[in-house]
């Protein structure tokens, strides 16, 4: 969760995308709420809760007023996870929506873009702003009614507004793999 | 669906309530989105699918930004559905919101509140804005994605503001009761 | 939980029945296997899981070989769940199995039936196997895997043979309605 | 389907096991029923539905009475499902039931196992009664209590018994993988 939106746009660091004709830049989207769902292929609680609420989220505003980008951020289990692979699991599981590759770091499990915007692990959800803004940071399951009032909340709130205080979620602490979740 | 707001607030027509220490008047809750959630204690998609999201509804947002009302718009099976079963219910399903009884029309069997609101059967859902127009009224089965996103919409739309175009929503037309929701 | 089988078929006591053109006798039930259901239509555990569970149970074995049966057990709130109230109840709810009213005693809350068998509140399931006896007296949930494997059993097993033992299952202390079952 | 019992047990032909000390053969496993889950772990329908199944098929029946393993009977995608990919999708999924490999054939996608049983696609369940029989060979959904029914009746059977016409379950001829099953 950041306490207090950051003064830029954060940067999507992707070495490969499937689903779009061409590389998207988070720069390129101002204008629109965005929302960056951050899973790996075998996590079960992005398997089972993360990504059908993707899809869900996709089909419950119009895409001028949102974008729904998956991002694969890869920290364990590398050797299994590759592009091949995330392919045959994206064909499998039916996605439509734009997937990018969170880019590896040669010093370090975590790739790059999970780092640089502290992700805690997999599931995670980043809400952008009309402005860029990211407006939430959450890791693990959030209900259905939640984030529908904060994506309601964003898409309704007037450009060039208010904002200040980012909606504060209950988080959550638990590391390694749980139902729900993988922590980093 | 009202296709415009109403130029004033509706009233509630209420012969009992429960759940409450006085009776509730909707003009003394301007500044506050208010839901109220018809339904019927013996109409399966009340109990099933409503009244389960009316709680989650209540649970998902602050007091002083939503006020979540239930209505017992009783339009069939009059004779046990009366104040002493509604109580009976009320405390088996555990309910704690405020709940009022739609008052009965002596020369029809559709609640005095139905009638006038031109609620199409149970459940319905309608909801007001801070300034006290009906946003939505809708019949039947809406998914918590959606509804959170109309909700948060209101609440985080300034006082006195927009507006202009309530949620159009699909809706349902099948007569009596189905699997989701029975119909007048 | 009757910790061996009865030396006779448990007689029901029945005040009114539903679906059904003529009342139903155990006795006149050998060479079937029974499934009765007890249940009150303001019991949240009975509305939520009994009776869904009870459909399916009638739809997964042939009626040759498993009949269902729905008791209408009433404890508590006898005021509004009359016979005029469960009528409604069992038409919204579209319930098509055989239904009987557990006979009041004009001496206890805990209707004759009931109190006969031992039930310990609602839902209540009891089986009786091919030869009338009792196999299972379950207060509380089952799930689905457990129940057709007691009733696969049961309905397998050559007539006149072997049982000795019932099936025991875990039970439930807990008292007054909770999410699953209320208790005498 | 078999429509008749086989004379012998069926082979497994498995090229690494996971989750036991050492290779099962199915005919040490006389006087068990047992229940083979054939899966890919890139098929969503196994993954929702068939592996919690399994799971459940697990809890619900003694050791002693019923064996259960799966088997990664991988017809598509091969470079993808290998055996490291495997062990990390067991590892993530906390599957603890004895999992084998079905052997490749180098001479076509479906592995040997799958070929020789004549099995349509994942999930797939094969059920052998205590004698070693094949008693079920499924294709796709089944519900918990038909299954329960089934497997209980089986575990209830007295060895050397009856048996004859095995069970008949509804089946499914959707080719490619849909949200229930990947066909070959």
């Amino acid at each position: 969760m950041n306490r207090a939106p950051l003064p830029v746009t954060p940067t999507l660091h992707v070495s490969r995308w499937y689903n779009t004709p061409k590389p998207i830049a988070l720069d390129a989207l101002r204008g629109r709420v965005v929302a960056i769902h951050a899973f790996q292929m075998l996590c079960p609680g992005c398997v089972t809760h993360g990504l059908p609420q993707a899809v869900r989220l996709r089909e419950a505003f119009p895409e001028d007023q949102l974008t729904v980008i998956g991002l694969h951020t890869v920290f364990e289990h590398h050797a299994v996870m590759g592009p091949e692979a995330l392919e045959a699991f994206i064909h499998e599981y039916r996605l439509a929506f734009p997937i990018g590759v969170d880019e590896a770091d040669s010093h370090s499990p975590v790739p790059k873009t999970m780092a640089a915007w502290g992700l805690r692990g997999t599931p995670s959800l980043v809400l952008l702003d009309q402005e860029g803004h990211v407006q939430l940071n959450h890791f693990g399951r959030i209900d259905d009614m939640a984030l529908g009032a904060i994506v309601g909340a964003l898409v309704e709130r007037p450009f060039k507004a208010l904002a200040a205080e980012p909606h504060a979620l209950e988080e959550r602490d638990e590391v390694g793999c749980g139902g729900d979740a993988c922590a980093v």
